[in-house]
């Protein structure tokens, strides 16, 4: 970490980074930051998939918390012979995987790229589990290097001036969109819809946004529209948490609305990302659902009356339309979402950005 | 009171409505309801205007909390000359339709109307608190009846086994539509986007739907566009707090973005009530912005960081254009919104209905 420059750094700490030491990976509670913050520590791999599950860290979080799970386990295997050590590993990847099905394509790759890393540390006698979390500054390192790519693009499209609305948290995009914003001197204002039922806009995005000296505002999630109406919004923009091939994003629940009212305000809808090779089509792409007790509640006070069997419904992920979207924001440039599927053809990009 | 039938009692418990006795209103405080069932207590008739600004009621409740202010302030002039005790309660009635600006128009219909109910009682030597407590009864009653008439054409829209979207808390419509599909042996089931930020629909609507015995499920306000898709919805349906003579329909804010995902998902739109005759076009309108930090919290709880500056933004309505209503459900039946200019032709109901 040393190597870290200070942009970096920034990065880091909106990625909330989860970090692996001898025996513990240490993961930022994003469920309660920034009221609180507390980090929750793993001890096992397998504790690391529960706590991805259990929404302690999100958005790209599970990115760098997943691949540092997997150095824990090449510390809880270290002491089998090394082939013995990747077979664990490569059970660990799968269970870890495991831990949300919308973005388990992204889950695998994540994990599944350790193994070589494992591999060739412990051939040269080394530690997998130091390699391993080394593997994941530089994969971060990377992937910064490409959302910065972008950000520029994103920025391209905001007016001096401008109105902008955001959904959800996006951490390391949203975080170098305004620094790239600040750079060139230009002013945005921007709007955040909250984020039921966890509320990242109110508590993340915006805490970024305000962060960074923007003028920022927090609506709730029945707001888009009136905001849109009334407030000359020039863009709406979010990253995705899937991007079919075919030019479908599948984004925290709430998007696909936003988006809709983008268009019947002719709004532009741009989403950052590159399209995910794993998922051809929308058709492979699962939506979770969560515990549809948590719509029931807000900062953990409960909304609805008890006892009446009032029931909940909590899909944490919706789909919006190619139709809907103006451009997909990628490292080489914004695409239409119909040209996606050709998108490998001249980019070198693989993975996801976020 | 004592000559309410079960039915009304049914209706009354659900509009809470606030009560006038000798030197005071009582109004349940809605803001906690149903977590907690409390009274606050108005000792005068400013106290109920600022009840009604703080959202102690809101929907319907206004409308029996604002006459019963009236019945109030009678009691605070009862030793003037009659001649005076009508000018105190012309300024008692100006007073209370200050409360909030995009009801004044209804407001002030209710207030001005207690005005020759005292004269005349004073006139006759009579108590001018208990007639007005009585006009309130009776006109609560008439409206009963227009809004029974409207539940009965609204239920005519749901198919068999339909789902059913709702939008924030339309007391007796709510009630009435639901006891007009139990009484057909009509089965649906609910939707109730919570209503950020006061959560109308998650603790009154889906209180109301559960207790009538409805399959009720509660959705955070990011959610309907993704129902919309998965669930098959039937039609969506609200009320209004004023619906302009030229189609225009302001609610709830939320109502138009619902509106126009329920558009793009062809989803057809019913809006119960009757054109707003003070109210000629849309621009008559004033859209009522609240105290912006609410939006910053919910239930109480802090959602955004503290000190960095973030804003709220908290409109309490929005704006619905006709193009995105199917239908205005009235007692005279279902209309259009392009032919609301000449409901007054036909039709005898004035005033409105929630």
């Amino acid at each position: 970490m040393e190597r870290q420059d200070k942009e970096l750094a920034f990065m880091l700490r909106y990625e909330n980074i989860a970090w692996y030491d001898e025996g513990a990976v240490r993961i930022l509670d994003r469920r309660i930051y920034p009221a609180e913050t507390r980090f929750v520590t793993c001890r096992t791999h397998v504790e690391v998939m529960q706590a991805i599950r259990d929404m302690v860290t999100q958005s790209a979080g599970p990115y760098t918390a997943a691949p540092m799970g997997m150095a824990l386990a090449a510390w809880e295997c270290r002491d089998m012979e090394p082939e013995r050590q990747l077979e664990y590993l490569q059970q660990a990847a799968r269970t870890i995987t495991a831990a949300r099905p919308t973005t388990k394509d992204r889950l695998m790759q994540v994990t599944q790229a350790c193994i070589p890393v494992a591999q060739k540390a412990l051939e040269q006698g080394q530690r997998a589990d130091l390699a391993i979390r080394e593997h994941v500054v530089q994969a971060n390192n990377s992937r910064y290097a490409q959302i910065k790519r972008t950000a520029k693009h994103l920025a391209n499209t905001f007016p001096d001036n401008g109105t902008v609305m955001t959904q959800c948290f996006a951490e390391t995009i949203v975080g170098l969109m305004l620094l790239e914003c600040r750079n060139r001197g230009k002013k945005i204002r921007l709007f955040c819809p909250e984020t039921r039922p966890y509320f990242q806009g109110a508590r993340l995005t915006a805490t970024v946004c305000a962060e960074m000296g923007f003028d920022t505002t927090v609506i709730t999630d029945n707001m888009p529209a009136f905001v849109m109406a009334n407030e000359h919004v020039d863009v709406f923009t979010c990253a995705a948490d899937v991007i079919s091939m075919d030019g479908y994003v599948f984004n925290k629940v709430g998007t696909s609305q936003i988006a809709i009212c983008a268009k019947h305000f002719g709004i532009p809808v741009y989403v950052t990302g590159v399209p995910d090779a794993g998922h051809p089509d929308y058709r492979s792409v699962t939506i979770e659902m969560r515990d549809p007790d948590f719509t029931l509640q807000a900062m953990g006070v409960r909304t609805a009356a008890q006892g009446l069997g009032i029931k909940g419904y909590y899909p944490a992920f919706d789909m919006t339309e190619p139709s809907l979207i103006t451009g997909i924001v990628t490292p080489e440039g914004i695409k239409s979402p119909s040209e996606l599927g050709r998108y490998f053809e001249t980019s070198q990009t693989r993975g996801f950005l976020c």
